[in-house]
């Protein structure tokens, strides 16, 4: 999923993200209800009409930004104070108040309010930030139930409704992860995130976290992996049975001149890109290397072109929904083996 | 005539480009000379090739620049000693020099090498200014005629080459105008412009100028007025005979978060649109109307998103497209009176 923090998803027009195969994009809760403000939103029908994109959308909680944003953060059992990063004034977000604003956003799917614990933490550090997310998770869930009628869409004749997934932490702590898994699923949520990954930590971690959670998870629901990663490993966790994942890197690494590409990252801004004729990648077929070569992406970049993160941002994003493809293709064809049973 | 100063109309995908209807763009000699280079842009097939755009290509000949942007500029009859924006590095551009830039650079209509007379100028100062002018017109042209062939793209079977231009200059006397224009006229150019204007004069000079030369140029060659400007001068200046415009007020002014639209101007900026659900321009089809609110676009300016400056200059190009077309269709169905003869 193309991360859309402000709704947009940085330099890249929704036109060409519906042509590249974006069937999802992501709104961040804590930016758009700082920034236009969730009530304006509402009032406009809804993040779907205001950004114009007719497909899925997903909204995070706003746990993770007031994590790592925010500055003066201070935790209670009732919620989260903040101050903004836009002008320092002073916000409280508790489990309700994530979900409220994520109702007016309107998104498909919404997240429950969550603390995501940094890296490294020690365990009783862990215990309790998942004693706070445990807790708002019923929270969110319960207002959710109460108020989904809410959502700027809702129509009574077809009663379709938002989505709300559970968000899974317990730091790196296998059982504290198992623990926190299994008591989403008795709270029954639509689907069911793994979060506070990729906070630091080595790959190795991250991987095993994933491989305790995912047995956990029900196979008829859908499985969130939140924030990861590089091609290899998005590659790898969605043939561990990992149904989305999203991650800023193909957008915000485009913005600082690196593609993903066939043939491994390429620093566009690197001189001897300077006369190379050929396309960023030649095995790719997305819009961008079919018309343009490695030497004018990085003249733009050079010369400080906004056109440069517009290109290397659908590069990336092309190279990224590719991967998705080719596995969605590979794992409908094969037999799945038991272990990683989709 | 949109302007891709560096290779790019900035923030606009050149199929973006083609599919508003532009037929030619604008590349800038001063800045392609300095960055990547020239000789670079050559060895890649020509600017065509460099930046990927197939329809038609012109470059100025780097004067305007050079008297706007650089620092420490001498002239001398020889040509102009200049410091590059930069870097500070020094440079000297020759009649001759330019016309070979511009040769290597390949665009289908190069531009002969000119002084721009400052405004205000004294009539002797404008007179020096003119010498240099006509005398560089004609190196320019002689330079041309003999190195034609040396453009990148030059197929010996079709004999296909670029086309030059003549600048006609002069300040803001009319007679020196005339006489400029005569000269050049005698020269045989393959297409005139008028250079110097919007340069700080009021607007009824400008219309002046225009209407004191327009009429010494061939009407079967095109006529070029160059740099201008708001969307009821260039339809004025087109009703005149003026065939060709080339500004950065669309794309600039898009930037600055300034529309052009049929109900004029409008600064999408300010807070009266942050909850106006209309199109930037209700009677615009452009791929931006059609599909974007004005609370949308208030929103990507005031959270300084890239994709502001994109879809504000798709839809500032569109309209003035838009105004070019409409003017040619009616010039096509009417009778067109003596004084504007075309």
């Amino acid at each position: 999923m193309p991360v859309g923090t402000q709704g947009t998803v940085k330099a890249v027009p929704q036109d060409t993200l519906e042509s590249l195969g974006a069937q999802i994009i992501l709104g961040n809760t804590y930016h758009l209800y700082l920034r236009p403000g969730h009530e304006i939103i509402r009032r406009m029908g809804g993040l779907h009409r205001f950004i114009s994109w007719p497909r899925a959308l997903l909204t995070d909680s706003g746990g993770f930004q007031v994590f790592s944003l925010s500055a003066l953060r201070k935790v209670t059992d009732e919620g989260v104070q903040f101050r903004s990063h836009l002008d320092g004034s002073s916000h409280f977000f508790t489990p309700e108040h994530s979900v409220e604003v994520q109702i007016a956003l309107g998104a498909d799917i919404i997240m429950s309010f969550d603390e995501c614990t940094e890296y490294p933490a020690t365990r009783a550090r862990a215990e309790e930030s998942l004693r706070y997310t445990m807790a708002w998770a019923r929270r969110s869930l319960a207002h959710f139930r109460d108020h989904r009628e809410d959502v700027p869409w809702f129509d009574p004749k077809v009663c379709r409704t938002q989505c709300c997934f559970g968000i899974v932490q317990g730091g790196m702590y296998a059982d504290l992860r198992r623990e926190c898994a299994e008591r989403l699923v008795e709270m029954d949520f639509d689907g069911y995130a793994i979060g506070g990954l990729s906070v630091g930590e080595p790959r190795e971690l991250t991987l095993e976290m994933i491989a305790a959670v995912l047995p956990l998870l029900p196979k008829d629901k859908p499985r969130y992996v939140m924030g990861v990663g590089y091609p290899d490993e998005i590659e790898q966790y969605a043939r561990m049975g990992v149904d989305m994942m999203d991650c800023v890197l193909p957008t915000r690494a485009a913005r600082h001149a690196l593609l993903f590409t066939s043939e491994g990252r390429l620093n566009i801004k690197n001189k001897q890109y300077a006369e190379d004729q050929n396309p960023p990648d030649p095995a790719c077929d997305c819009p961008v290397c079919r018309r343009y070569s490695r030497a004018y992406l990085r003249h733009l970049v050079q010369a400080g072109e906004p056109l440069a993160a517009t290109l290397n941002s659908i590069h990336n994003l092309a190279y990224y929904l590719g991967i998705m493809r080719r596995v969605r293709k590979s794992l409908e064809q094969k037999p799945v083996p038991a272990a990683t049973d989709h």
